[in-house]
């Protein structure tokens, strides 16, 4: 399929912001993690607006590896997924849903049918954004004293896709009857088991639902790593990256095209999503001061477990801020693309453990007035090498409303965007809908 | 807490109807089990009504250990039931709702996970029907070549929900502050980890959700075996039981007492529901010829298998449905309540195949104009013996608009019938709010 010539949005949903310290901003709703009337008006908004899609990031854990400065957090307290995706369903009518589920401690029957169920209530809006587990509290959740290593987690994320596809095609489109006067459901030979017997999985099949509105719900993923990459280009739909330069979009893009040729797929088939974390103010004095007094509300230590919770087993808590990173080695089992990010970070600027848990994950990358804003926005754009953003809001729900009332129009005005049109999620993101296929 | 002083009314839902053919009935909707909107419908007509609750079926594969008759029912075709009640949360305000999920193909965290978002959502409406799984092919949908023997999978599912329970004792009630100006989100000392270690589970926690509003999301349950029954009384809040005489239920009333007494519980904090399966119509004799075309869309295969599918590995594809059962023996690994039952049954009346399968699976037991099934419920009900009813009717959605339209007027001028009050489900029913226990 052609790649889409206006810019596509999605947005990372949070209760309160995805800024760490963000549900302590004046303007922020504390409580808005677990108040599903919170999250209709979020949805709304963005829906509204044009965005194609809302997603939602999840840990079956608490975040984090160390538990105490959790309790500074939002990180401890959330809703499952699929469980708000499936209310949200019911409250907007257009927008794309799209939930992070892990490959490393589900079951790919349990997931098949969970999305294939939200797909059938939502009329087609649903996506997946396909995970590993990177907290090693996961795997004590799930029977596991240790995280599965970094190779074996997607392999094993491989044959999870595989499966759940099978079981996704189980029924053919056409194979549900529902014929009263013949007394036939559907068609026998319109529906089969997968019989899979794989290395990490057994699953006999068939799933017990009718084939999804869109064939498959749209896999989304977000690797980084080698792997990660070679995993995107196998499978994944929508690419969640990082914020880049222009240059690195460009080289990033190109690397991506031809791992996603090499896989046997067609480039046009793939979306490319940065990651935007903007805050929107009347000038850009104000944007600035807001992202300060958003720093300044991190407690110390919050800043260490920022950097922490990347790493592996060092512990931070005698180290001073203030002072440079030490150079610590590398540690073949943990996170591999976060924590050599860090550490490469930290060597290139000699940044102190303040500055990188600032920079790295209390940012926001796009701070200035809705002008400055759109203008980062297009200058991405021009490079040719994105489809569009992930935008996360530092808090909510201001910035929500004031990136789709101020930054939007800018944009539409300036031909780069519309509203995408009304249709399945696939559709709206100009994605091909997949032929049914897999074991007979 | 005393028992209820009147009758208290859960659905078991389905999109066609609980029996097998319902969905081939004339005014029976086919296409119901994937349409979100006929299930709002359904649930808004028992909402207004005054139904306490509404309950969802589920087993983990497509019904039957058989599938060559499947074809010709609606039973490998359904939604994933919390993620339909999350949906149905948005569209209702009062109705509980009740997901059956098996302790046998589940993980503990999920579970917890999903039950306390749904009940956040819901705004504490949530209830979880515990079972084991019966149908051997949802083993095979998770890696076991058989299922769990009987012993064994109530062995797994009271540590299973042990867990749980723990799980969602997470957080005590006044844990979340969310306090912006001191940054403390929650109370440290407010939350604790399980660092559970089982025979068949490892679960560290903590839950990363503030406690349900209900505390525990109420727990029903239906187990039939002597098990299944110690089960019951240990955890059981709600307790479906099958269909009864009114002898049969005093005595099953005296003895579950006794065991939840037994078990350290207040029998008052338990409530019966027998299974009620309704066929209203203007006369008894209309309601009868209704019953009866139901029989006749059943295929025989169907009627086979609805037999065959509760016994072991014996094939029945050679008998003649009109000839009585054969004498089968004991097995120990199947479900042994409905497998003894079915062979009492047959034997005690010399039934056929087909008259077996007719009374077993596929029928309605109270079928007559809306003052006959009034008087069956009233009898019932003046046995004392019973709270309320877990009604299923058969198609769906005529027998349900009946039975609200013109069986509950009656029953509430009679004065055994009223809606219950506001509040969460918990409240609705009558039961206690659970303290928060377990590890500290």
């Amino acid at each position: 399929m052609p790649r889409p010539d206006h810019l596509q949005f999605g947005a990372l949903v949070h209760g309160s912001g995805g800024h760490i310290a963000g549900w302590r901003h004046p303007r922020a709703n504390p409580d808005g993690e677990l108040d599903i009337d919170f999250h209709v008006r979020l949805a709304r908004t963005l829906e509204d607006a044009g965005f194609a899609a809302l997603f939602v990031a999840d840990v079956v854990a608490i975040w984090g590896h160390q538990l105490d400065s959790l309790h500074r957090t939002t990180r401890a307290d959330y809703l499952e997924p699929i469980t708000l995706l499936a209310a949200l369903s019911q409250r907007t009518s257009r927008i794309g849903l799209v939930a992070t589920a892990t490959t490393s401690y589900n079951e790919p029957y349990h997931l098949a049918r969970k999305f294939a169920s939200l797909d059938h209530i939502s009329g087609g809006r649903t996506g997946w954004n396909v995970v590993t587990s990177v907290v090693p509290l996961e795997a004590q959740n799930f029977g596991r004293a240790e995280h599965f290593s970094h190779e074996e987690r997607y392999e094993r994320a491989a044959e999870f896709v595989d499966v759940v596809k099978g079981l996704w095609d189980s029924y053919a489109e056409d194979a549900l009857l529902r014929d009263k006067a013949a007394g036939r459901y559907f068609r026998r030979d319109g529906r089969r088991a997968i019989d899979h017997h794989g290395k990490h999985f057994d699953v006999a099949g068939p799933l017990n639902l009718a084939r999804p509105p869109q064939g498959h719900p749209v896999l989304f993923q977000a690797g980084a790593s080698a792997t990660g990459r070679a995993f995107a280009a196998r499978y994944g739909e929508v690419i969640f990256t990082s914020p880049v330069s222009t240059e690195a979009a460009v080289t990033y893009r190109r690397q991506l095209d031809a791992a996603v040729t090499a896989a046997g797929r067609d480039p046009g088939d793939v979306r490319v999503w940065p990651l935007l974390t903007p805050i929107v103010a009347d000038t850009d004095a104000e944007a600035a001061a807001i992202l300060a007094d958003l720093g300044s509300l991190i407690h110390d230590d919050v800043l260490r477990r920022l950097v922490q919770d990347n790493f592996g087993d060092e512990d931070f808590s005698d180290l001073d801020l203030d002072e440079p990173l030490p150079d610590f080695g590398e540690d073949t089992n943990r996170s591999q693309s976060r924590r050599a990010g860090l550490l490469a970070l930290a060597r290139g600027e000699r940044l102190t453990l303040r500055q990188l848990a600032l920079r790295f994950s209390a940012r926001a990358d796009t701070a200035g007035s809705a002008a400055t804003v759109a203008d980062r926005i297009a200058e991405v754009w021009a490079t040719g090498a994105v489809d569009g953003f992930n935008v996360s809001f530092p808090y909510l729900p201001e910035q929500a409303d004031r990136f789709t009332a101020e930054v939007l129009p800018i944009l539409a005005e300036r031909g780069l965007f519309r509203p995408p049109p009304d249709g399945t999620l696939r559709q709206r993101l100009g994605l091909p809908y997949p032929t049914r296929q897999g074991p007979r």
